[in-house]
Order: C-alpha cells, then sequence, then structure tokens
C-alpha cells in the first residue's frame, strides 16, 4: 500500500526528522517477533510523549493507516508483526520509571521500560515486582501489559494483570483515557483496565503503567530435583501445594530438555533423570527453611533421585542454568520450532506428558516440553523443518492435536504468549462464536476502523 | 408500567407457579438493599438453572422488560434495587456448591452461595477461598462478582477480582457465555471475565463461578492495639508493611467508632484511646510468631498505649467483636447515615482523617471513620436525620466534600461498594467522559436495549 510523501512528512512533524524512519533495514529490524514470521511495515516511528502518540493516531485514523505497537519484539504469536503493513510504533523512548513510591508500593512506568528494570529498581528499594517472564532482560512491561505476561513466579504471585492497578493509553481516534486508579482497591466503573491488559495492543497503546509493588521478600532458597519419571515429580507438585505451602517457582523439565542442556551444565545430573523440578521458595528466612525442608520429605517419599539445594544466590543461578538454557538451544533439534504455551489443570500433567509423547511417536517429531508445573502452564515444542513440506504438515497436525487434548483436559491454548496470528485459528476451538462476536464489537468501540493491530487475535 | 397478564403466564410457564410472585409483600421484600432506598418491582422471579434465566432473558428482552438480578440484597449503593421496575430476578435458588477441586485449586459454585459457605465448605477441605466482605453470613458469591467485593483481608489477598478464573453467565439476549478458564493462567481473547466482574449486574447474570483457591493457612494471629492518636497507628502500618510484613488484614478504628462500641466489649479499652488497629496475620506457625513479635515492637515504637495478641481463636473473635459491632449501634447517633468507601494511598491516611475531622466540624454532623487501613480503604459513614432538611444539604455537602478531598489525594471513590444509584452523579468527577463513553458503549454491545438493571451506574 505504502505511505504519501504527504502523510510521512505530517507524522515526521509530530515526532521529529530523527524520530520516523523508512530505510529497508530499520523496516526490516521491525518487520518480526520471536515466530521468526515476518512482513514489511511502511514506517517505524519512536514517539517520546503521549501526546506524539495521540498525533500520530489522529492522523492514523483520518487516514486509516495501521498503527502496530512494539516493545522489544519478544512476543511469541505475532503480536507486534505489521501484517497489514503500517506504522510501527516503537515504544523505546517511552523508558521512563516515573515514580517508585515506597510508602504507597505502587510504580508509575513508561511502556517502553524493560521489565527487568523495574526489579532492579525496586528490589533496590526494598520492594518488588513478581511478574517475570523469562525474557525480562529485554522485554519491555508494555508489552507484558499488552500480552497479560506470566511466567513461573506466577504459581504464588499471579500474572501482570494482578499487579495493574491503572493505566494511561492512547485510543485510535488519538484520545487519551485513564483507567483505574493508583491505590490498592478501586471498582468505579466497568474494569477497563483488565480489558486493555492482554488485549495484545489491539484497544488502546499504552502510555503510562501504574503497577502494585510488595514488600521483596526477606530469603529465597532454591531447590533441584530428579526424579526418574515425570509421574512421581508431577506427585510431588501437588503434595508440596497441599500442605499450603505455595513455592514462587515451580518448574518443570522432561527427559528431552534435559538431555538438550545436560552438558552444559555446571552440575552433574544422575544419569536416570528423566524429570526435573526447579522449585523457589521466598519468605521469612525460618519459614523457607522448614518449608525447604518439609519439601525434601515429599521429594524423598516420592521417590526423587536426588536433590540439591542452592546454599547461596550463585549457586541457584547455576540450578536455573538448567532451566534457561533450554531455550537456545532447542534448535539443535530442527531449525524451527512451534512453541505452544498450553495449560491444563495441575492434575492432568502427567496425562498431557503422556499425550505429548504420543503426539510425538504420531508425528515423528520431537516435542520437548518443559515450564511451570505449579499452575499447570507447559511450554509445548515441536520441532521440525519448514522446508520440508512432510514435516510441516506433520507439524501442524500435531498442534492441532495437541490443542485439541488441552482443551479436552479442561484446559487453555495459551496460558501467557496471547493469539496473535499464529493462534488465531485455533482461538474459536476455545472460544464460542457469541463470545467472540462481543469481543469484536467491543473491537468495535474502541477501534472502529481498525486501525490499531489489525489482524490480530480474530480472524 | 406493569406487566400484562400474558407476560406473567410466561414467565411462570419458564419457573413454575412457585417460583414467580407479584404479592405485595414479596414485592416489598425484593424492593430494597442495604442503601434503605425503595422501589417496587413488578415480579419477583426465582429460577433455579441458567436455561430458566436465558428463557427470562429472551422474553424479557422480546417485550422490554428490565430484570434486575438480586442475590441477598444486601449491597450499599443500590445495585439490586429496581428503580424502573420490572421484574427481580433472585439467585436463591442457585445455590449449590457444585464441585471443590482439591488437586487443583478451584471451586465452582452457583450465584447463590452465600460467601461464608464457600469458606467452611473450603476450609473443611484445608482449603482457602480469601475474599471476606463484612456481610460474608449473608451476601451471595453472585452479588460479590457483580460488586468485585472486597473487605479486610484484601491488603495481603486482593478483592474478589483476583479469584475469579472463569464464568458462565447469561446476556440479555437470553444467550448463555462462558468466559475465562479453570486453570490458573488463561488469555485467550479478550478479558470478559474481569468485565463481567464488577460491572454490577448491568452486562450479565452470572449462573456459575470458577474461583481460585489457595491452601488454608496453617495459622492465624491476630492482635489489637491501642494508640492515643490516629498519626501514630498510621505510622504502625507502614512500619510494618514495610519490613516485608503483609498482615491479612489492618483495620482501624477512629475515635467516634471507639466510642460507640466501647460499652459492647468484653475486653477493657484503655481510656486514652482515639484509635485502634486491629492486625491479623497469617502463614507458617513460625513465621506468624515471629512476625507478631516484630509488629509488638513497631507498636511500642509508636507509642501504642497498650497491645492485646488473642491466645486462640475464641479471644481474636472477641477482638474482632469491636470492629463488627459497629455497623448496627451506628444508627444511635442519628436515624441515617451515608456510608462511602473511599480509597486513598495508605501514606494519606492521615490527612484523610483530618479532612473528615474538617467535614465533621464544618458540617456540624458526625462522621465517623473505620475500614481497611491496610490497603486505604476507609469507610466514612456521615450520620444525619433524613427528615431534616437542612440535615440532608449539610450531609450532601459533606458528600460532596469528601469525595473532592478524596480525588484530590489521588483515591477513588469507590473501593469496594460500587456506583450503583448512590454515586452516579459522582462518577464523573472520577471517570473522564471519554471512558465514560467507552463504558456506555461496552454496556450497548452486551444490553443494546438496556434491560438488564437499568438506571445504574451511569446517568
Amino acid at each position: 500500500m505504502g505511505l504519501s510523501p504527504a502523510t510521512l512528512r505530517s507524522l515526521e512533524k509530530i515526532v521529529g526528522k530523527k524520530y520516523l524512519t523508512t530505510q529497508k533495514e530499520e523496516l526490516l529490524c521491525h518487520s518480526y517477533d520471536a515466530t521468526g514470521q515476518s512482513f514489511l511495515p511502511d514506517a517505524v516511528i519512536f514517539p517520546e510523549t503521549r501526546e506524539e502518540v495521540a498525533n500520530i493516531f489522529k492522523l492514523a485514523s483520518q487516514k486509516k493507516i495501521p498503527i502496530i505497537p512494539r516493545g522489544s519484539g519478544s512476543g511469541m504469536t505475532g503480536g507486534a508483526i505489521p501484517v497489514q503493513g503500517g506504522v510501527v510504533l516503537v515504544t523505546s523512548r517511552m523508558n521512563r520509571i516515573i515514580e517508585i513510591d515506597e510508602e504507597n508500593f505502587i510504580a508509575r512506568v513508561e511502556p517502553g521500560v524493560v521489565v527487568s528494570k523495574i526489579h532492579s529498581a525496586c528490589e533496590a528499594r526494598g520492594l518488588f515486582y513478581p511478574p517475570d517472564p523469562a525474557s525480562s532482560s529485554v522485554c519491555t512491561i508494555g508489552g507484558n501489559v499488552g500480552e497479560c505476561a506470566g511466567g513461573p513466579r506466577a504459581v504464588k504471585y499471579g500474572v501482570t494483570r494482578d499487579y495493574v492497578l491503572g493505566l494511561t493509553a492512547v485510543i485510535p481516534s488519538g484520545e487519551i483515557i485513564k483507567t483505574g486508579v493508583s491505590t490498592a482497591k478501586g471498582v468505579a466503573g466497568y474494569d477497563l483496565t483488565r480489558l486493555i491488559v492482554g488485549s495484545e495492543g489491539t484497544l488502546a497503546v499504552v502510555t503510562e503503567v501504574i503497577l502494585k509493588l510488595l514488600p521483596k521478600p526477606r530469603a529465597v532458597k532454591t531447590l533441584a530435583v530428579f526424579f526418574d519419571s515425570m509421574e512421581k515429580a508431577a506427585k510431588t507438585v501437588s503434595s508440596v501445594m497441599k500442605q499450603a505451602i505455595i513455592p514462587r517457582c515451580v518448574e518443570y523439565m522432561d527427559e528431552a530438555s534435559i538431555n538438550l542442556v545436560r552438558e552444559f551444565l555446571s552440575f552433574e545430573l544422575p544419569k536416570t533423570t528423566r524429570a526435573l523440578l526447579i522449585l523457589e521458595l521466598d519468605g521469612h528466612e525460618d519459614q523457607v527453611e522448614k518449608e525447604a525442608e518439609q519439601i525434601k520429605g515429599f521429594c524423598h517419599r516420592a521417590g526423587a533421585i536426588d536433590l540439591l539445594v542452592a546454599a547461596d544466590q550463585a549457586e541457584a543461578q547455576k540450578l536455573w542454568e538448567a532451566r534457561k538454557a533450554l531455550s537456545p538451544v532447542l534448535y539443535k533439534i530442527a531449525p524451527n520450532k512451534i512453541n505452544e504455551d498450553i495449560v491444563v489443570p495441575i492434575s492432568k500433567i502427567s496425562e498431557m506428558v503422556e499425550i505429548t509423547g504420543n503426539i510425538q511417536k504420531e508425528s515423528g517429531l520431537t516435542v520437548v516440553s518443559f515450564g511451570h508445573a505449579g499452575d499447570g502452564n507447559i511450554h509445548c515444542n515441536i520441532m521440525y523443518d519448514k522446508k520440508d513440506k512432510d514435516q510441516a504438515k506433520r507439524a501442524e497436525k500435531a498442534v492441532d492435536d495437541l490443542f485439541r487434548a488441552t482443551l479436552e483436559l479442561g484446559g487453555t491454548i495459551t496460558g501467557e504468549h496471547g493469539v496473535g496470528i499464529t493462534k488465531m485459528k485455533y482461538l474459536p476451538s476455545e472460544i464460542g462464536s457469541i463470545e467472540l462476536e462481543i469481543m469484536k464489537e467491543i473491537k468495535k468501540v474502541f477501534d472502529p476502523d481498525s486501525i490499531l493491530n489489525p489482524g490480530k487475535i480474530f480472524s
């Protein structure tokens, strides 16, 4: 389609010459996300203020130009990809931590702030922002709000939604809205805040986020536990939770995951290990110590092969290596992966493990599973070679089978990655047609001309 | 307006003769809520299933009959009052706890279940449903979902919104929708669940709620602390929270509240008491003990007059008496009260106390304040005699002043009671016109003919 020179000049006027680009390299850099899919935008714009964002939208709504909000582009389902061209709006210049209010346990941040910076800024003040997606060293809080990011600590602390008290945002008409509150409670009017959280950048572009903070936990304790079967690992998880112990992380890795990372680890894995749990406790020092002892007991009774307790943070990092080394080495198996973040009830994890085993057998493709056992959120990676048409077909069938099984077990097709473009065709298998119609009508309320991140979530 | 005999016959056909009434006494009984305001409905209906609810709506949308959902009618802002007549739909027959799933930490309940029944059913199984509004022995979970009920435990555990994973609901067209998930995480599509939570029964009638549960805390410890000034009490609250201690309740009572209940207590209050804090800790036994010791330290350093620690649950109940005796005895001061549930940032509580003092002086009316100090949610009760026109005028001005000050301090006009009819005229002072317009458009998506609980929230 392309933008007219006049339109480009108008956009340039809003942000300044330096912050609008149509250079091929820049367009390429902003054409893709972690899905690996790529669509070229017509331009990329870097606004600094909400007023600039508002003016961009005023022009865009008048000229019907698609605007695609983008944080760091680390999304897993194509949320930031300009599938219909248009202007990619990058939040990198709106990157201020405006305020950390220690007395009231809130932070006010701009959307472009990298999540790990919020973590460190809070922790330096004895505060704590719990959501910690695996990409926290690169992803932005704006992206986290858009997708309702989760991560390993959700089992104890919940997801992004649970920490967003209020928003300032620009709707496609170019009007600036404020939603929610900056207090712990607030129920005046409909909950526009949580409607925007997780809407994958299709309802509004967030320009300020008010986050709820907690006091920083006094102590953290990390354990790695090795099992010779996934069943034993799963049983341990529910034993732990039933004892009123909620670890802040309960991560697991299956046999395929373990085999992939074995050689990268600085500690030795018992040879018969077929399942690994990483548990992290936090809270009061004594409580954490006692709970760790209890967990050791459960693990031994469940028949764990071995158990490592990190003596300090450095050792804890080593244990986490196993989990963090995983994503990059997946490509050793095959050049492409389909990464699905299904969720099943905790009691169905063993069953799901069996099902993914069957899918692996039937498809002839390697399926690597790891993830957040504590909340049933499993990352299933179906490894294949895209160029091999037969493999691609089998991979697609594997996803179909995976989602069908997930829904049959009472689960959901996405726990934290969103729908974007990659899960669009599967959404109707989870969400009924009336519910989808309501969502589409809500989209129209915010974006009647469909200029904000078009072609996402709904087909 | 009235309903035609044919319409009444059709309604009767849906639920059976026994469960539709137009008897004057029944209409009166279902005309009011805790605001004391009263509007007569044309009929009251008691459906038992979601299919019956769906059929009621199919008829109502065809005939444009207002339907007003009602739990126990304990709401504080008129949410269940049939201001435009029509049919009050009572959920009392949809009162089953369908399932408590111990392995997956969820409960599935019908809207008419009384909240305290959910508490006891969960606790009997070693589980815990945290939200505990003061009316929990009478209010229903459907009402709690409609208003997004809070209560004292919100300081640690959050509000109803944080525990609703999914809903089954009937929209005004008579269609049945399902929203959300029955797993800990889930982000497929827009968050219709939290949009319906807190919508005050204006978007859909909930027929099933999927609740997230926690393991039951192992130990609970209750403390009452007496201060000779509100400032000292407020300072103690922030000292406690800063030490990574989050009590599950931090309730306070001001001097006027204390004077009201003094004679009803089974323990003696020091004579110079001008502020009272009730703190409740829960968690691991050792942790609770240690935290209680730390809190004692803070209280003494802040200059507390005295401190009582409940040795057991019976003693804890006694301490809570002070707080629970309060609502009924308020009417000793004056025949009417305006009960506002404002929220201010925790750091502004002392300032708010001063402001309510000034409002009291200026209005010449008694203002009794108590509430949830831990989250800044203060219940301000302006006591007056409705029949005295001058008093009524001064009470109205007092509310204006209270809300203006609340918003100036960065707070909200309602933390947990909702807008209903009593705060309708104040809503635009908190919510901007564009945001209100969006809310009204969302209302139209669900309820184009405005038959579901009309005349609420928006003017």
